[in-house]
């Protein structure tokens, strides 16, 4: 089995690229991109995974190479499937394409399951996997995690000033954040499957909840499912923003509420009262899941947001810090349940960016329960690996 | 009049790292440095102002340079002086040494005042003024700050969650910073001439407000006046941390509290209270002013920081961020007076930096009504100047 040749590096890099093309229109599926080299080592086709229920990426890859993928290399950000769903085993199209060597970056992650690198190599193709598996791996972030965890992958962004306010004493929070913070926002609902807000926020700000990204039409930008997590099923109202039409709308409300009033204005679901306040956020995430979410923008409120960090269901964190001071008005987070600085929940600081006068933090909640156990992505060779079944959410 | 070469702007920077190692030695005085060239704009001697009441900057220097300075080009971070103190002037000891040339980088930012330039030039010499000016006058910050609004430069330090909290509901707070923050802060205290708290931190902490600073022995680092703010001289008690003899020590108390238990264990200064709570912040500032402190580092409480900012005396902030979620405690900053956002008060981050795992934050605050009247230091070339007096607060 060769090592990766600085080409293959690079043919991994612009595969990376490609597969977060695919964020927020592949789900249940991964992101995944695939470039195939010719025999000489030179660009023959490229493709990504565009839309759940479409070919796979290597197979929009191995269309565009056609003959002059015959002894070449197929280089891709996940192994290979096995099975045949949708559209049938990539790893069969890469045999029948002839190519001659598989280099991928993160093995199929479900535990009892190998993906198609033994069909390959059993098959007489050279398979690696691991190269910029990191990268890769950072890339399909939100669908390692979901695999990981069995339950959508959680991202909790929220604006706040340097000391932690999200609002003035009187309320007033428009605007607190920056237009580029703003902005970005909208790029992370874009990248999400679901956006969810609690009631409280529905009943003060009544948000859209939509996302536009400037220089992309609106019909190009994926449109996330809006979520309002709202058990007596009275905050959201006929005319509300949220059910205005232009993206499917879920209420969550609790299984005794009365909810006459939304009959035929949005999809409802019934979640069980959580032992504290509000709904059970673990059988709300179950019910996202099932609805095939894969990735959750939770935009708030404090009260929410508390109650997820609380369940342990926030898996990074991008906070979008003005540098304004209030001195009054409600705290970004509300109760988690923690009295003393032992019990704090503790943060991995990943990156710091600029956004025009505010700060982006982004970081990681460490879940100490299941951090040992997570896989590392790629490292394992084929020909070490368990033969075993298909990728189960692959369609 | 020539232009400056690239050597001098190298001994400028040179001139300007010297000068830091005056920083917290030197109030009130400015902190200043200066490299002398000779006539073929070799390093000839170097030196800076290394306490109030030793010799300026340019005397250091022009002594290491002995004759070599005759004909060469002084250059000096701060327009020599021009007045006879304890030392004598800079302006007549450049002329006697028999420089050609003098290159400075900040003007004297007395409004009614020119230093030597003026001097110099009319002796024949080459002046110029300006030279890395922006770099200069920010190594020089709290000096100039003090002058223009005749009061000491204040810098807030905070430590505090993302959420914003200085401590857990249980009031907990030990450590909430990483061990490089807090080093940090020690390196904060030993540049400032004196270190502010309020009672309530007193009371709780009973904190000893000494500067360590690891690598330096505690005779090398300067220590600055400790100050607490406790109008009812309850808080701080025989045996307090802060009253421990390694520096000096102030309590603040108002005109009629009843501060006997206090005599003899540490100076007071009687000051007027304040309309609402505590005493009156100006005052505070003018007593520490009149006792030759030109830069106060404000450890807080979130009480007295909120009447720091509520009275526009704060300059500027350093904030230790830790990734850290507590949702409940105290924030970082209490009552500013500020109800709607469109009050809140704005800062300008100029640096974000990893400190550990922790992020530090340094902000300006821009106080709108003497912004515009800031003089640009070191833009004015000495003949353009008006002629006058000393730069009084020089000895
Ligand atoms: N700056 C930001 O990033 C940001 C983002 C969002 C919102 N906000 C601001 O936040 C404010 C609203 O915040 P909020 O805290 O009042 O409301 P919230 O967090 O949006 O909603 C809280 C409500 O959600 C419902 N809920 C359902 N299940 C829950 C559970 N398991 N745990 C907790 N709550 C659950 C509860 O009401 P029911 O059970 O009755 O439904 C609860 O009162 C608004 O002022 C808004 O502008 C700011
Ligand atoms: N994380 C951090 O960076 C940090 C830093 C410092 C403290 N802390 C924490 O802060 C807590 C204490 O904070 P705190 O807010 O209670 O106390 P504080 O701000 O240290 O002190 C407030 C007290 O200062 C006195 N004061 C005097 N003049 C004042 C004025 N003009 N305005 C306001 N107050 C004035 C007042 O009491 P009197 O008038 O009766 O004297 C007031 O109650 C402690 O838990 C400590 O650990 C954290």
């Amino acid at each position: 089995m060769a090592t990766s040749a600085p080409v293959e590096t690079a043919a991994m890099r612009r595969a990376i690229e490609l597969a977060a093309r695919g964020l927020g229109h592949t789900s249940p599926n991964p992101v995944v991109g695939c470039v195939v080299l010719d025999s000489a080592g030179r660009t023959a086709g490229e493709g990504w995974h565009q839309r759940a229920g479409g070919p796979h990426a290597e197979v929009h890859a191995l269309r565009a190479a056609g003959e002059r993928a015959r002894g070449g290399t197929a280089v891709v950000t996940l192994e290979p499937c096995n099975h045949t769903g949708r559209t049938g085993p990539c790893a069969q199209a890469l045999i029948d394409a002839g190519v001659a060597r598989v280099v991928y970056a993160v093995a199929d992650p479900h535990p009892s399951a190998t993906g198609g690198a033994l069909t390959l190599a059993e098959a007489g193709i050279d398979v690696e996997g691991g190269l910029l598996a990191d990268e890769a791996a950072a890339g399909n972030e939100a669908w390692l995690t979901s695999v990981l965890r069995g339950r959508p992958f959680v991202l909790w962004k929220y604006a706040a000033t340097l000391d932690g306010r999200i609002a003035a004493a009187d309320g007033t929070s428009r605007w607190i954040s920056s237009p580029e913070s703003r902005a970005d926002v909208h790029r992370l609902r874009a990248a999400a499957d679901a956006v969810i807000v609690g009631s409280g926020t529905a009943r003060v700000d009544d948000p859209q909840l939509g996302a536009r990204v400037s220089g992309l039409a609106d019909d190009a930008v994926s449109q996330p499912l809006r979520v309002v997590v709202d058990s007596s099923a009275s905050a959201v109202k006929a005319g509300a923003r949220v059910l205005d039409g232009t993206a499917p709308t879920l209420i969550a409300v609790a299984e005794d509420a009365d909810a006459a009033h939304l009959e035929g204005l949005a999809p409802l679901v019934r979640l069980p009262r959580a032992p504290g306040r509000g709904l059970s956020i673990p059988a709300l995430l179950q019910a996202l899941q099932a609805r095939d979410v894969r990735s959750v923008l939770l935009e708030g409120g404090p009260t929410l947001a508390g109650a997820f960090l609380a369940a342990g269901a926030v898996d990074k964190v991008v906070g979008y810090l003005a540098p304004v001071l209030l001195g009054a008005g409600p705290s970004v987070v509300g109760d988690v349940g923690i009295t003393t600085l032992t019990q704090a929940l503790r943060l991995d600081v990943t990156d710091t960016d600029r956004l025009g006068p505010d700060l982006r933090i982004t970081a990681t909640v460490s879940h100490p329960a299941t951090a040992a156990t997570r896989p590392r992505p790629g490292t394992v060779r084929a020909a070490e690996r368990p033969a075993s079944a298909l990728r189960p959410e692959e369609n």
